[in-house]
């Protein structure tokens, strides 16, 4: 499938900002891709796709998480977290997507975990730094994505964290083990805490 | 076993600077028991031994937690982290104490868990409030103690998590789900993020 059949394939699914989003997306995760050595085809049809169910009825996708074999304690936390694996899921069920490294990386886009495959993070972040994204901490992480994959990672899940928590908000497990699972891999390159 | 014959047991455990918090901790965390109708003799005997292996040799921990019931995650953490379950299971095997109110308000009173007990809370709370105790955001702590119980415990663990993250140091699971889960219990209590 080539980029402009699989964009043509997700287009239906999303709203316009949000199809403009996914584009960026893809340009960020194939110029990351080229960077650290992945598979540029790889990152491109999990970044159209990152996003494919990100407006499913949230019932259907309860459906899913409660039918399928998808952990049950997302049904705990915020239904934003839900679109990723079940965009994962019907990724494959529905477009016949059966490569697991693309479906890895649409699975824990939003959420990372520990121990990330090369593409899983570079979806992540690519998901994170895309150019139209500007919040408090984004620069920073750009930056980092052009020297560090892991660091830029590290970083990324914990202003997540942190701005989870600024707010009241829950964090789902698999961002807490990222974080940790990230910090034991970056903590050469972080000096005195400063990072 | 009354309050002088159990300080005097856990004495020659501790250094000096830490028999005195440990009295503290023990004053705080009757005040506590009898504001909140919990057991004050229970709450005065788990304070007395909450730090009973604070300074046991770290091989010794090691080996406990390799060899027993412990989880063996504790290993990647920090020696901190030890003391707490170590001295859980050597109050029981050396001291005799089978109260499982306490040996749990022993066991989780540094990382705090999901599904703490009033117990638990309380002495993990009196740790981190005791009058010797001056770091920021403590007050706000200790002002709440008097009024909420969890929304104290809530704001002593997502404090203890932001010290953390703010050092780049890794968080043990638990102490995670012990934000999410008083989270959920003082959600109500929470006004839009300010607290």
């Amino acid at each position: 499938m080539d980029r402009y059949e699989a964009l043509s394939i997700v287009e239906p699914h999303l709203k316009k900002s949000r199809f403009e989003h996914t584009k960026r997306v893809v340009d960020t995760a194939i110029e990351l891709a080229d960077f650290y050595g992945e598979d540029t085809k790889k990152a491109e049809l999990a970044a159209v796709f990152h996003d494919y169910c990100k407006y499913r009825d949230i019932k259907e996708m309860e459906q899913w998480i409660r039918t399928e074999d998808l952990p049950k304690n997302l049904l705990s936390f915020h239904q934003e977290l839900w679109h990723a694996p079940v965009g994962a899921l019907l990724a494959e069920r529905e477009l016949g997507i059966d490569d697991k490294d693309i479906l890895g990386a649409i699975r824990w886009h939003t959420t990372g975990k520990a121990g990330m495959t090369k593409l899983e993070k570079i979806i992540f972040l690519a998901d994170y730094i895309e150019p139209g994204r500007d919040f408090p901490g984004v620069d920073r992480v750009r930056d980092q994505a052009k020297i560090n994959l892991n660091l830029a990672c590290f970083l990324a899940s914990k202003n997540t964290i942190e701005f989870l928590m600024s707010k009241n908000q829950p964090v789902y497990p698999d961002t807490f083990y990222a974080y940790n699972d990230l910090l034991i891999q970056v903590k050469e390159n972080l000096n005195g805490g400063k990072n």
